[in-house]
């Protein structure tokens, strides 16, 4: 028997520059802030998504087709795919067994003789519409999320029952795909199935999903879908991939996208593909992307905006989207074995994709400001002042699940030399015959220390990466310094390893103050806190009285003093971020006016500011991550 | 026979600190700037609009069904309105009379047997529908437009045949929404029925119409439109009118139903109504509103947004948001006789609303942005790069027209005392028996001379407001230089005028950079150029060579150098403003870092801003109202 495998599995014959480990290969310890996360999305988050598809009626929707349930359509017309998606996570968990057997049923009845399968379309009032509105219906990203759960399914738990039957629905469905759409020049408005069928037939073997997934990616970028509302680029329908240099439209399509064009490009040896997914990529991160890793400044039609266009108060950084964002990176690094995808996914999941879920585990942010005023009108869901527990669109929380539930396959991999470590989580990761324990309090502790605990091999390399953001790496080895010679990003330690061994990485973490590019311009004069991977942002629940009953947008950075990490043994954050602030009282400016006038005397004081992850878990508040700087005095 | 009106007379019980002249008292000059634009709008916007209700199927829509016409409905379910407001615009011009008899005939002949005239609800596909979706049918906005056409035709033309005809037509369905919802709670999705019906009243005197205005209004503010897409406050539908203290949801509705709420207030003696509508539009002017007077942050739900939220570059600033707050600031005018109003509805017209209109009067911006950067996503039509002659929710294009063929009647009030000039223009104004005869090229130039062609009374005030923009108003009369006392913010001459008299008035216009409040983040850091009450812009166009060749969004302004005027007698503005500006070559910054790198030498030069009302009128490129502010050199 195989061991179970995590997401993304490049065959032998794809360019892969860095392989996958086995799902069984990295254990994360609750006690760290990865395997915690981990721990409580089985505990909380899963069986919350599992409640809610009831609560919903996502389950009711599939029901009503196999005649178990009467009543309307509730919700989105893709709602299916949240039960696809929360599959994957129970697949991926190996929890909510109970769950897990029942929705495979539910699908398997559902499903038409055909394959086809979508609660939306097989209802007889829009039956006609099957196939007929492919910009619009989601029908083959709904076939994608499926082809996902069934891929998590197989990897995951081979000889189980219900696994076997999802990936037998799924099948049923994705060839019905090929023989439909196999010399069609359609493509649907939302990618997804592009991925999902690559990674069938990483599964599978059967060539025909390839292809298909190849045949869709060039399919779009002719136009194909129409205008829509908000235009072809909303799509990426106006040019074909291979020719685009800019990333457009709606975040997660384009991100979807990415990551099926990376693993098309990888398996057909296809390098101009490749090419273009790394292109876009890079003008997403150099222009379009928050200091979170978040992706999306408009919400209008949930857009990229203009280059440099990031507003912090309006940004709307679907969680989805920063989940897009890390498995599209994790595709590159694996293909190219570049650091840089390996630093922003280290950005996100401790930014941009934590700070979307509430410490309970059990609530939920779809869009992710870095700032929120004063009297916020927070009358939407998608830019509440605080998380909630469910969506009228509730892609997010199930999309979280599945990537939690299977973090820990994103942290190593390894090659036929050894062992590359890319996120730093306290627990043991094995390969290839070595095991290795991680002891660290990452990212509240800058040492992390690795213990070889068994090794096969005479010689090999233990390779570790050395964040972007660590200007001052240390290493000791058995006790005695040695140089950090990371040219590549990763420092590479290539010996015959004992057990005992023992390797101390010292990623020095002062906190430092980031500023945004000049052409930023809705953040022009500000900076934002930072320490290690993780953004920091000031809170008004850690206001000192002084400082709470003056107005929060009127507080500014006292120039003269640096930010310092303060250490806690208790609280949200173990280490906050002390800074000096002050505002003046009392100011009575216009709304624009010719000359400032007499600025009257500024209070001051110290706060702490808290990782941005961890906002909106008190009394509702302002908060902003990009402070200004006050001008120095006169 | 009396003279014909213009919108918004007040009866004479109203609250009433002003009264407005008749449609024939003011004479703009097609050589001023106001002027021109009126002259501009009927020969060019107007027989454009005609045109385009041709092209994109208006007209066809009630032709369908009136049997003359198949095929489907064309455009949004409000099509109507824009046919309506064309025809308002007609009766103000006294023009197009070929379309007035035809618009009127079709009207008549297309409504229903009891007043209903609605094209899309009348189609038999839609009939179930009639009244049933009132939060989103937009019935009653639709029949508010019928009705502001009838209030034209009354006031413009009471004798002829096609202006009493949409008369008759708009009463039947006013008569109609009295008969239904006289005792109803319910209440249209967006206002604009209750001025229409204050107007109808103050037009009939039949008292019903301003009872149900009345009704309206108070109905709204209890949730009886449901949460629909973005929550009740997005149709002002979440507290009552009465007790709210700030704006909120979607911009044009709230002033549309604000400045119905004025019109119910002052016939109805309501004080605390009128007082609420004061409040509320302190809460847009103090937080929410562009230094071009436009309003709206927010494109998803064209929307206020929180405080001080004033992005510039995604300012949605419609069109039709920026021509609701002129109509409400000339209610507040006449009611109350201030200042602030007069000052707004100049800054409005000469920024936010002329903006709107390419200088060939036939293209149109729909949002009007402060910010264009480089590389546009210009995709969507409610944020394209350039005007555009038309577009799928065309309410701007006709609602410009309405209000151009109307500006006349907005210059100058009078009372028992004398004339009130609030708006400067060339042409004359005659009131009360006076004639004056107003000389200038305002505000390309700070003189207006105003000399008294005839006068009848002993002794009369001729007021003159100051702006309070000018901090150097200069006054002499018949030759004599004279103390210049406008406290309340207008120059009070009361004298016994003789023909010959002349007023030359000296509005000092030197160049202003003006800062915004320190909460609004998205300018922190920059300023804007702006003389007497234009705000000017940086545009691609006007840069010389050598900065043209910089990247346009690193151009930063030398705070060592002041803007100053500079006067031009081709071209597309007589003045310009000259500022030095200069950019680092070859900048490398990354989007984020920690400490800014060497900035390469900076290349200088001198180019002229213009106005901001004539940007986008030559080839497409970047362009900016608030313009960075380089750090004084080292």
């Amino acid at each position: 028997m195989t061991a179970p495998l995590g997401p993304v599995v490049p065959t032998a014959q794809a360019i892969s520059t860095l392989r996958p480990l086995s799902a069984e290969a990295v254990r994360l310890a609750p006690a760290g802030l990865l395997g915690g996360w981990q721990a409580r999305n089985e505990t909380a988050t899963l069986p919350h998504c599992v409640t809610q598809l009831d609560a919903a009626g996502n389950l009711a929707n599939l029901r009503r087709v196999t005649g178990d349930a009467d009543g309307d359509f509730n919700g989105f017309w893709f709602a299916d795919t949240d039960v696809h998606k929360t599959l994957e996570a129970a697949f991926w968990s190996g929890t909510a067994t109970g769950f897990v057997t029942e929705a495979a049923e539910l699908l398997e009845k559902a499903q038409d003789a055909d394959g086809y399968l979508d609660s939306y379309y097989q209802d007889p009032a829009n039956r006609d519409k099957q196939w007929a509105e492919l910009h619009f219906s989601h029908e083959m990203y709904t076939a994608g999320h499926l082809i996902q759960a069934a891929v998590a399914a197989a990897r995951s738990a081979p000889a189980d029952a219900a696994a076997q039957q999802v990936v037998q629905v799924a099948r049923k469905f994705a060839d019905l795909l090929v023989r439909r759409y196999a010399d069609s020049a359609e493509v649907d408005g939302h990618p997804e199935v592009e991925t999902a069928l690559v990674e069938l037939y990483r599964v599978t073997g059967h060539r025909p999903y390839l292809d298909l997934a190849a045949r869709f990616v060039d399919n779009r970028g002719h136009g194909v879908l129409g205008e829509g509302r908000f235009g072809s680029p909303y799509f990426q329908d106006h040019e074909p991939l291979r020719q685009a240099t800019e990333v457009t439209g709606h975040v997660v399509r384009q991100l979807y996208l990415l990551a099926g064009a990376v693993d098309v490009a990888v398996e057909t040896g296809d390098e101009q593909l490749l090419a273009a997914a790394v292109r876009l990529w890079d003008s997403a991160l150099d222009s379009r992307t928050y200091i979170t890793g978040g992706q999306g400044s408009r919400h209008r039609d949930e857009a990229y905006g203009d280059p440099y266009e990031l507003p912090p108060d309006r940004a709307y950084a679907e969680s989805c989207a920063a989940i897009g964002s890390f498995q599209l990176a994790w595709r590159l690094l694996l293909a190219t074995g570049e650091r840089k995808y390996a630093d922003e996914m280290e950005r996100l999941i401790y930014n941009g994709i934590a700070g979307s879920t509430g410490v309970d585990g059990a609530s939920f942010f779809y869009s992710n400001p870095l700032q929120l005023r004063t009297g916020h009108d927070g009358s939407h869901e998608d830019a509440p002042s605080q998380r909630l527990p469910w969506f009228s669109c509730a892609c997010c929380p199930p999309n979280l699940a599945r990537l939690m539930a299977s973090l820990h396959t994103y942290v190593a991999t390894g090659d036929a030399d050894g062992l590359q470590l890319h996120l730093y989580g306290a627990g043991t990761v094995t390969a290839g015959g070595h095991t290795v324990e991680v002891e660290t309090s990452y990212p509240w502790d800058e040492q992390v220390a690795l213990t070889v605990v068994s090794t096969s091999a005479p010689a090999w390399t233990l390779s570790l990466r050395i964040p972007g953001w660590c200007a001052d790496a240390r290493l000791v080895i058995n006790g005695r310094a040695e140089p950090v010679d990371a040219s590549d990003g990763y420092v590479r330690l290539r010996r015959e390893w004992q057990p005992g061994d023992r390797v101390e990485l010292t990623l020095a973490m002062p906190a430092r103050t980031v500023i945004a590019h000049r052409r930023v311009d809705a953040v022009r004069g500000t900076v934002a806190l930072a320490r290690g991977p993780l953004v920091y942002c000031l809170e008004h629940a850690d206001l000192p009285t002084a400082l709470a009953a003056l107005p929060f947008e009127d507080l500014e950075l006292d120039p003269a003093t640096e930010p310092a990490a303060a250490y806690h043994t208790t609280g949200l954050a173990p280490v906050t971020l002390r800074v000096h602030l002050r505002a003046s009282e009392g100011v009575t400016e216009t709304l624009y006016h010719d000359r400032p006038g007499p600025t009257p005397p500024a209070a001051g004081g110290v706060a702490a500011a808290i990782p941005y992850f961890l906002w909106a878990n008190r009394k509702p508040g302002p908060m902003r991550v990009w402070i200004p700087v006050a001008a120095p005095e006169a």
